[in-house]
């Protein structure tokens, strides 16, 4: 294979960002009009997109598919005519899958009704309730409190129809029938980096994945909604997934510049578990997070029975900062340098597997590595470290058992670092290389 | 199997205090009649249980049984007539074993023969001497400093015979032959939590187990003098315990409210130890002492060879708490809530493994637990923990190959938490469960 | 076999320092005369040594034989006629292997051409271009401060020649056909520590093991130049070695009297690791240094296919204290004490070795000690320690199955004082020893 150039990195950020600001303004739920607008705009840029769509009632595992939320407009009067969290405004002021109402209440009815942030008082909380007919405003707390004396009219203009739950997948084929498997998620409404962050990335991945001339491993990637998007997905492919797939990666919340973090897999130390430790080794303010701190779609992947080799990889973890599920959640959090940095940390992954994971040392004994201008020839003391000490302690472990990422692990070294060396030491002819 | 309710478990300290009550005043030892008398008080509760005896002379593995000791009176006489250190008062004043004597010796002389405690200045120490002929007596440093200056007569009317090392067995039949076992000590005379709360906490497991309408599991109990009593009941029984038995606990020094005390097997690592550490997660106080700091019956459970999955279960752990070996060791340090505790510990443990071990999920991905109740319905923030977080956690490890132990080990939750939350997934048919 | 008394390591101190003095004035390189003479000297003292030598040219795995390289002469002089950097006065101040020069250089150029150490002022640094054609001084920054304006001659009378590397093999047979290796390295010129340390002790080991009326282990000693001389004796010996090694270190820095060091395996996990570790425990300073620290022919016998069981044992490791690779490498650095102290820990090892390595009790249950006279025959409480504490401890994983390296690593207690509680339990048949 031949990997592109830096010139798609340096535009990785940007393109991202762009793409994220043009899906923020629609309503995404589990399903309804918005999911399928905001998926035909990935479709648009990636045609091996393929819809998978699941009918209102159908059996999923332990789930059944709801019907569709169809939301026109929704908003609080108060009887001297002033308006309060317009569904127009800010789509979070809806509880998501409300139904309609239209009555007149107190103030104090009013507030049974209202979800607020529980820490941010100019926050509107985002909130759902997929699967008990209910109806609620949420509002900042601010607001709340802005609230006059008196009756308010609510107004929810919403129904529910039969439907079908829409998710899609591409395959992008390579050489092998081994699959990398990327998935995120599409049911959240505006909000950028819990929810935009990880299809943009998921996007650009395509790009990058595509631009090679030939690969080895088969690419799959899957827009979703969460949980239940995930289970119909599993429910439809697990066995495909289960025979194929040898790593595959969760991707939410992968926009802001705050920290690196990992969810592990249920027991922390599968294929994909290792490789993103690896390739976050040395990154700023890495976190790694247990199974019991998991939140998202590895919830599905990693259930008893499911067992793929699948982790999240997250910048911020969903729940984490402090913009998580709210209106503050915008492109404030996700930045152009977060999603960049994010899609390095993924192409490095990428690029391992395409170049070989196992590196086996060409030679018995230590290689000569001074006649091949690697190594000082002059045999000195140094003040630090010896300038060839990495590329000796790598060299050292290529012993066929330990992958490039065991390495980067052992040496504590980031995967990129590693694998440039084992990249070099390959051209030398001193190292193979296996899948 | 049905389980008793709380009422034998609200009775459980009261019963097992006021049968300790009863046992202590008997000068029990390795061998001797105070043996029979107490062995006997047991089989009066419990007609399972049949007595094993070895006559003097037997060779068991390494060891011999010894004679018999009977001991009618022993004292101190000053040549004034003041008599000290009298067995009729505290069995404790006189070396276990001690040989007959009657001499008059100086002051010096006698401060040789006795025995004070290393740092009680109050207490009379507990000493033996089973292997060596010898005599000794046991006094409180207080009490040896008020023997006045002159001659004393000793006197230690006891006799050595041929006798039979008893000890005791009751099997609980269940439907497998599968056994969990319990084994704890009667040895010592007067002292209240090195030795009677095990006994008694084992008298109370037999109820238990008996009040169940059927059992899964077989079990055996054995009361029985420390040391030489598990060698020589190994001696008959090794072949059938290694067969049969799944796990088992030495019960000792449990009657205290101070601590929960593990003693790890040899490599702390059988089902005994993983069960014990996940019914001991999150109680107060709680300790893991590794088989370096073993002490009791254990060393021959785990003995080379023997290698039963046996562990040691204590409150304070022997040789840990101030009052150990000696006259201080009464109904100040056992008590009511102390003996309760430890019921409860073993109780947990066994209602595990008559519910079953290995919890499966019935469904692929995570269950749809709302439309249960067994969920919250609207998706929000909150403050701190999710309220089902335990729950859904439990569930990601139901996997078939992590036992409930395992899940409250790594969950660091209490297996009674973890049990009470696994029936209720059973009672949904969202969890099979195998033994 | 039949260990030898103390007397011999009461001498070995003093007989290695000798031997290392005398060794000392040599101007010892990869290859040439003074490499020849130095291993005549121990062939001298050992007649099972064995010359093995390759011919400049010769391929070794990744390597080439070099030239030999003969030195007659090498100085600097002022235009004033004063004389700097004077090979007779001292071999490290010219690199190893410089190429002939004569040449009027002004203080400028020259100083390009000197090395320094890099913060001791007063040491000459070690410096050698083996596979580069160059030349240079050594001088301490002293020295060079001292160096007056003008101009100077550079005289180097030196050169090339086709020649031999010289290795040598010494092989002590026993009765089996498992071999314990030590390997040592001559290649250094005028240093004590970094250098004659390893060679005199492996010297003093053949010794030791010489003088056992019959040995089990076969033991075999290499001397040779530091990683083209083993890389050269792995091409010859290699598939012999990895059928027949058991255990093997590497000695190197074996002379002073500050730490212990193990430089661990490549996976730090091999036999010579664990028996290395459990005959340091408990020694003053002790270092464990991962692979990941290595430098010395730890490289070589733990490269990718050759992983031979073998690490490397220091005193102060090379390259941790401040006289390496300098002048300063003196016998101020070696000294009795400290190379005795490590003939102590690897004879402690060897010991171990002939006496069987896997210890296992004949009787089934804890051994009745007290008939025996290996503990006490009075129970009592003791204030500290229990005095068969340790004994009972080591029984208790004398289980066949934990090595006698295992047994003093679990109890963190040296493999010397465990060795001699398993032979006084073997004494009394209470264990039998397997190798």
């Amino acid at each position: 294979m031949t990997f592109t150039t830096f010139e798609i990195e340096e535009k990785a950020g940007s393109d991202m960002l762009a793409f994220a600001k043009e899906l923020f303004p629609l309503n995404r739920s589990l399903m309804g009009p918005d999911i399928r607008v905001s998926l035909m705009k990935f479709a648009a840029k990636h045609p091996e997109f393929e819809l998978l769509m699941f009918e209102t009632g159908s059996k999923l595992f332990d789930w059944e598919v709801p019907k569709e939320w169809i939301i026109k407009d929704a908003y609080i009067v108060h009887e001297s005519g002033k308006k309060f969290a317009s569904f127009a405004e800010n789509n979070l002021h809806l509880m998501g899958y409300s139904e309609p109402v239209t009555k007149i209440i107190s103030r104090d009815e009013l507030l049974n009704k209202i979800h607020t942030h529980p820490f941010d008082k100019t926050a509107i909380p985002y909130v759902t309730s997929y699967y008990k007919k209910d109806w609620a405003f949420c509002m900042s707390a601010e607001q709340v409190e802005s609230l006059p004396e008196g009756n308010f009219t609510v107004f929810i203009d919403s129904e529910y129809q039969d439907g079908e739950l829409c998710l899609q997948e591409a395959v992008i084929k390579g050489s092998s029938d081994k699959e990398i498997f990327f998935s995120s998620y599409l049911c959240h409404p505006s909000m950028a980096n819990n929810e935009l962050s990880g299809p943009v990335l998921l996007s650009k991945l395509m790009d990058y994945v595509k631009s090679f001339e030939d690969r080895f491993y088969t690419y799959r990637f899957v827009l979703l909604p969460e949980t239940i998007g995930s289970i119909a997905y599993l429910s439809m492919r697990r066995d495909l997934l289960k025979q194929n797939v040898v790593c595959g990666y969760n991707l939410t919340c992968v926009g802001d510049e705050r920290a690196y973090s990992h969810v592990e897999s249920r027991y922390g130390n599968n294929l994909s578990d290792t490789a993103l430790r690896s390739a976050l080794n040395n990154l700023p303010n890495v976190i790694h997070y247990s199974f019991l701190e998991r939140g998202s779609d590895e919830r599905q992947y990693c259930a008893p029975g499911i067992d793929l080799p699948v982790c999240t990889f997250c910048r911020s973890k969903f729940g984490e900062y402090p913009e998580y599920h709210s209106s503050k959640d915008d492109f404030s959090v996700v930045t152009e340098e977060g999603l960049a940095g994010s899609f390095n940390v993924i192409k490095t992954i990428i690029d391992s597997f395409e170049f070989g994971l196992f590196p086996r040392l060409n030679v018995l004994g230590e290689p000569q590595l001074g006649k091949r201008g690697l190594y000082p020839n002059t045999s000195k003391l140094y003040n630090g470290i010896h300038p060839a000490k990495l590329r000796m302690d790598i060299i050292a472990y290529c012993d066929g058992s330990s992958s490039i990422f065991d390495i980067a692990n052992r040496l504590n070294v980031n995967l990129q670092v590693v694998l440039k060396e084992i990249k070099l030491l390959e051209s030398h002819d001193l190292v193979s290389v296996s899948k």
